[in-house]
């Protein structure tokens, strides 16, 4: 269309190429990769991010996209065209606080953290991890001055992940759900009918698992002529364009639900990619609204979708087949019940739904009080345990299944983790108003058809991209807020039901 | 060491940042990408590759490498510091003649080009690629104009891959070649005791392919800590840094020679690529001195080692108990004399040693018509063909195993053929100088053993890079320039004593 815009989406295009070409080596690193290339690699990765970032903070930026928003004022506000400009400013506003010379640190150091943390994890030494910890928190530290003044230290770091959202709100939210959680948990362990959970812990061929789960994403409507599996050991999902969104996954030959979830889970990430709408293309409006939105996309398609029962009426006949030494004889509502099994467990990923808050406020409490100030890096094993013994009444064995377990802070992701739960309860306020607008989805669940879910998700959630921030998209899908409500309403019935609590 | 040569080294890592990521997004584009990631991967390499150009011509890398010029000047002629600069301004020079907005357009091109190159190999269908070429042409004869005047319009295409070479000295070279080539080839026809290579030709189960392939390459030094290999259609070497050197295979699940000898060929890349000095890491010299002493490097290993009777007194019994039912009853000589059948074949990768330059001869002779004008893209195939016949009595079936069988031209490379020949030439003058060096050399390779070869090649030719232009090399190494007699002498005495005809 006009000028002006046309100018903007150029200088853009060059700026995702930029990220795109950073995200191929990032997943290249964490596949294919062989060790010698590492730290030549996180210069690399340095070098694109520090390009990208002065070119999205040039003035000439600054001054093609003040052109292009007096040229596009007139259109329709909800318009790719206006959203895209306002987009780019906010991110314009937020970057330009940004100096370039700590962006190229920051992924210069990360880089190599990251395979810092492989190393530690792989040898459950904290110690060998601590230094490196410490340069991000570091620089996490200086990232959160350049906001100054702001409500909470921890707000600038969580509205990177999260636009608009507040640490206070993250922790209101949070005050409510857990007792509330707690109490379910403690209700289950007390009042519950056992459940047993033991066929899903033996040996199950990872060829097998492997074609299993690549049915079940194609069946939801994952397209790998758009995308690809590989193995690596945190799984992810990465997007190079709408067309090329890929996603990893981790196998796991003596338990069936840590591959089989993880890439629903990917999934559910990865077809809100493919869903966006291609007049984004090389832009950062491909991303998604948010993380907490892009995670109520994919705990949908792990939770909402893949441990209901509906689903397995769909499946289970044919996982048995594939498996039926380890399945041949457990009937469908055994099965059921396992893949729903409430465990106070050590790893998050592996966690159920009514504990995996547990862990995401776990991780909250102590990054706020890094941030804060009110603790140390050197402190986090004994914290992290002490507070998983009080949540949870368990203690890891050892870091790699403590405070080693994930990925996130060696990437430098400080105020990623509250959105996975954030991320919960939008997919149950979701599928109140999917429900109203499917009224059979559960005959067509039943049935493996997932043609109406994913279209309906591409209508409200996909196309959009990043046009609306995560509170908007939310209010004008749902027409409410954030609640925790709809997710405790879930949870309470299900687990009546599973556990027999009523 | 010095301010201004620090200045420059740090200028040309980021731009060997921003290389080296289009060059891992080409490795994934050809060996995991899904089809969908294609348009926009052309726009990323284009990217990628204007703003390294846009760097490397920039006034301000002018200015440092003339101060840093100055300030070098009093070094060590042969350090690194005076080489790295004399090679930057050489390139300088050259990139500053070709506009930015050329190389974005050509890379965005050919990236596209080669997708249609696979589709059009797949169909044999010439006529749906020739569109696609007649754009590579015609960008290329834009090219050489940028570099007139010019003794031959091929003249500037040579010297990009072969840096210092004219037309004039390939045709020189090629013409005392060819006769005595073609002689060579008729004598074994008419007067050669006759070679069976049948064993070759039978279902090779393609995992044990993969693991003796690996097994070769590492005992002839090729470092999978620092290096990978994956399968493509059209096998090649890359590097994202001397630390990171990745090699490509082609495997066919009926013919033994295809794998193994396309293995060890791109080790033999792949090693140089390794052996450059960590010194010049983060810079354009870490590619080689050109793709003629490149190839001397490859086919040395494919051919002077990987060929000859005393690798194969060290791998075949080992080669036998991989492929008991297809070699356990054939024996060592029956072998060596098999994988040195010389065959008018159709497919260039696959040619014995004695017909393999009249394929490039055919190559060049068609590129320098093209580039004279005196042909045109839509006579290629015709022309293709009646070379074929003209030099090797055959005609290819259809375009798949004729004119599209080499990806060379989609990529934009015009100019890249002649340099196997030279690399051919050259690989026999340095063997020379190798037996010279180590007397035992023979026996060695016998006993499986590479180590003193590796460490001469890594002394004498690896680890300088490009910090001296392929004929300065060639002279210093073997006190001789460019010459054709020692390959020709050496193909002479090998094929009397396969084909017994003396």
């Amino acid at each position: 269309m006009s000028d002006k815009y046309q100018q903007l989406r150029e200088l853009l295009g060059e700026i995702f190429d930029l990220e795109a070409a950073s995200a191929v080596l990032h997943w290249d690193q964490r596949t294919y990769m062989p060790p010698g290339g590492n730290s030549v690699r996180a210069l690399q990765i340095a070098t694109l991010k520090r390009l990208a970032h002065e070119k999205f903070t040039s003035d000439e930026l600054g001054a093609t996209l003040e052109a292009a928003k007096a040229e596009v004022s007139s259109l329709d506000p909800d318009s790719d065209e206006v959203r895209v400009v306002q987009k780019v400013e906010r991110d314009f506003d937020r970057k330009r606080k940004v100096p370039t010379k700590w962006v190229s640190e920051f992924f210069r150091i990360t880089a190599l953290t990251e395979h810092a943390w492989v190393k530690a994890r792989a040898n459950a030494d904290f110690a060998q991890f601590q230094p490196h910890l410490e340069e991000v928190v570091e620089l996490r530290r200086q990232y959160i001055e350049f906001f100054a003044p702001y409500d909470h230290p921890y707000d600038p770091l969580l509205d990177y992940f999260e636009p608009g959202m507040k640490t206070s709100e993250v922790k209101a939210v949070f005050n409510e759900l857990r007792p509330r959680q707690v109490d379910l948990v403690q209700d289950i362990a007390e009042r519950g009918t056992p459940v047993d959970g033991s066929m899903l812990h033996q040996p199950f061929d990872e060829g097998k698992q492997w074609d299993f789960g690549v049915e079940v994403a194609k069946a939801l409507g994952y397209d790998f002529e758009r995308g690809r599996q590989d193995k690596t050991i945190h799984p992810f999902t990465i997007g190079f364009g709408v067309d090329d969104v890929r996603i990893t996954t981790r196998f796991d030959p003596n338990y069936l639900g840590t591959a089989l979830f993880g890439t629903m889970h990917e999934a559910g990430h990865a077809m809100y990619g493919q869903g966006v709408s291609p007049n984004l293309d090389r832009t950062n409006l491909i991303e998604g609204a948010s993380l907490g939105i892009h995670e109520s996309q994919s705990r949908m398609m792990e939770n909402l979708v893949g441990r209901s029962r509906p689903f397995w009426v769909a499946f289970y006949p044919r996982l048995q087949e594939v498996f039926p030494s380890q399945l041949g004889e457990v009937d469908l509502e055994s099965f059921y019940r396992a893949i729903n099994k409430v465990e106070r467990s050590l790893i998050r990923v592996e966690a159920d739904e009514a504990t995996y808050n547990l862990h995401i406020m776990l991780r909250f409490e102590i990054e706020t009080a890094l941030m804060e100030g009110k603790i140390s890096v050197g402190e986090l094993p004994e914290i992290w345990n002490s507070k998983m013994e009080e949540y949870l009444g368990i203690l890891p064995p050892d870091d790699a299944k403590g405070v080693l377990q994930d990925v996130h802070w060696s990437s430098g992701y400080i105020g990623y983790f509250p959105t996975y739960a954030l991320g919960n309860l939008m997919a149950s306020q979701l599928w109140i108003k999917i429900e109203e607008d499917i009224p059979n989805l559960s005959r067509q669940i039943e049935r493996g058809e997932f043609g109406d879910l994913l279209a309906w998700l591409r209508e409200n959630i996909h196309q959009h991209g990043a046009k609306f921030e995560p509170m908007e998209l939310l209010q004008r899908v749902t027409g409410s807020g954030l609640s925790a409500e709809p997710y405790m309403r879930y949870l309470r019935n299900k687990y009546t039901d599973i556990y027999k609590l009523s």
